[in-house]
């Protein structure tokens, strides 16, 4: 490295891994087309028609940057959560969000909360911000407010993250639980709530929170339930005083105008959410039954996949894993005991779990 | 703001104005749709039809994320411009990268060297990452590399940033002169060159740098000659280290699936690009004439815009801008003087040139 070319301090001491390798990456390198692609909690079901006719329509207007206001689409979603666009803010994929939320609200040095095994994307960006990460184990499968909040007492967390439904095993939380975990936030602290999967719930089991309260941050997204993730568009429901701080730091321009169109044409067909709804969950059930045949254990889930107990440890599992993927079935895996006895299998379409059901059985023998 | 969501320190000492506001918001404030949209220097012939083709062929898709490492758009450029990938970094617009490169490679309050009145999104990331920005004029309408090496000599500046062609005025510096600034690039120093514009150049005319060359990286865009601004795709050219480097802290997921499919193929259409070319050169030549008509002096631009003098200061040209925005034509202005005495008026089809032409003789009477 020149003497040009040095990195910034916090820069210079990140590792050069990423959080995920790509499944085209993936499947470059093994040689090995993925055949069903059940890895990344995409939704194999595809967006709203109506979301696609948007797309190809508004591409020929890609001439044009996006409104960086994405004044027709925040409107809309503003309407649907029954908030003020005040309260809403989007950006690039709740990915992109949470780099700028750490930015904005975390100083380098500062403590963060998560769970041991949860999003490895959020603690990316809290190490790329010079934050020290702190983590607490999941409790039966499930993330642990109880001990969140009291290691975040303990060492004076600016963040603490949560999601729910759980990402990577499919748990949820009582709505009560997270309602009354805001009232014992240690002072000083931030909830940010990640609910990129939320959509899955039914909206009666969902917290109520008002968008002005200052404790918490929301994010949502549709890459999930949707089915736009190649869109890039979340966003943040929270205070507006928060909102207004992203203007500070966010790359205005960043949403593609295309991908405006589609997100405000998939949130205008609440109908075809609804067949998305059961169709994941007709698929839970498949994957379910599927793993059963083979001796593996689903656990409950609340999300677009499903974790199957493959009965060990984490080396199990990565057989498991290794054997789908090498019949052409992409799927991911909890990173850390005991979480890692799991693999983690997206909901998809007949053909996809057909795949899964014709590849399980060698994969589980071969483990 | 209440304790949990105060902002870090560099993001609550920054401004929360934006660097720039969108045509869409300026038109809801207004009342006053935009009739011709000539001021974001977006390229109103539009991408290659191929794109356009791919970007709606592509819509079906959107359920995947697309591939973080954009293999195949990432190979086709290096190819393009006869580098290895690994010389090759792609991000969410040249806006996203400038970011990334000024957290990568500038600890909060080191010193950055640009022009007055040159990028203002540099700018804003510069300050939003706690940078302190110094600032040397122009000289006859051209950035200055003189002024700029000698000011960072001065103050022992990390980044120097310098557009080839320039915004706002259009000018461009000769391919020798960029290359023996790398020469005399202060110790320490990296030079950031934004090619935004370096397709409207003749490629004889763009400075020769090894792609490894560990004094500069330059950015390249999707945006302008390729007409796809609203896809948010722009590349670093750079040396390996450099580019291994952003993978510690870019949002992997970032890029729109289909956007890349979009950019694949305008690049494999470099038929269209010429035919682009011809049409700009076309267009500014319009512009030069329209401007003529009403007294005001077209600067000599290598850019798809025309920086038309309007012979006063910048309230004139301001007022100039006003009239033609109440007209339904919005362009863009110079943000300081001496430059501020142009308005910036993109390139365009001809209804959007006839707009421009009827509109200008009442906006320049009322001035």
């Amino acid at each position: 490295m020149t003497n040009s070319l040095r990195f910034a301090p916090i820069a210079a001491d990140l590792p050069p891994t990423v959080p995920f390798t790509g499944p085209e990456t993936l499947a470059r390198r093994s040689g090995q087309p993925i055949l069903a692609r059940l890895g990344a909690n995409e939704n194999g079901f595809g967006p709203s028609p109506r979301a696609i006719e948007a797309l190809a329509a508004a591409a020929s207007e890609i001439w044009q940057y996006g409104d960086p206001d994405a004044h027709d689409l925040r409107s809309a979603l503003a309407a649907r959560h029954g908030v003020p666009t005040d309260n809403i803010m989007l950006g690039e994929g709740i990915d992109a969000l949470l780099g700028l939320t750490v930015r904005l609200f975390m100083a380098p040095g500062e403590a963060v909360v998560t769970s041991e095994g949860a999003y490895p994307t959020f603690n990316y960006h809290v190490a790329g911000f010079g934050g020290a990460l702190h983590k607490v184990p999941y409790r039966d499968d499930a993330e642990d407010p109880e001990a969140l909040l009291a290691r975040a007492g303990e060492i004076g967390a600016r963040l603490i993250y949560l999601a729910n439904p759980d990402n990577p095993m499919g748990s949820w939380l009582p709505r009560e639980q997270i309602e009354a975990m805001l009232d014992r936030l240690p002072s000083g602290a931030l909830l940010l709530l990640d609910e990129a999967y939320a959509d899955f719930l039914p909206p009666e089991a969902l917290p109520r929170i008002d968008a002005e309260d200052p404790r918490v941050l929301r994010f949502r997204t549709f890459s999930k339930a949707y089915g736009m993730a190649g869109a890039r568009i979340g966003y943040v429901i929270g205070a507006a005083a928060a909102v207004a701080g992203y203007e500070r730091i966010r790359n205005h321009f960043g949403l593609n105008r295309i991908a405006q169109a589609g997100a405000l044409a998939a949130l205008g067909d609440q109908a075809w959410l609804a067949e998305i709804l059961a169709r994941v969950a007709a698929s839970r059930a498949r994957i379910a039954a599927i793993g059963h045949a083979s001796g593996l254990q689903a656990l409950p889930s609340a999300a677009n996949f499903v974790a199957l107990d493959c009965g060990g440890d984490g080396a199990r599992a990565r057989r498991v894993l290794e054997g789908l993927a090498q019949r052409g079935v992409f799927v991911r895996m909890p990173g850390v005991a005991p979480l890692d006895r799991c693999i983690r299998i997206s909901t998809g379409p007949e053909a996809a779990m057909d795949l899964l059901a014709d590849a399980l059985p060698g994969a589980v023998a071969s483990a």
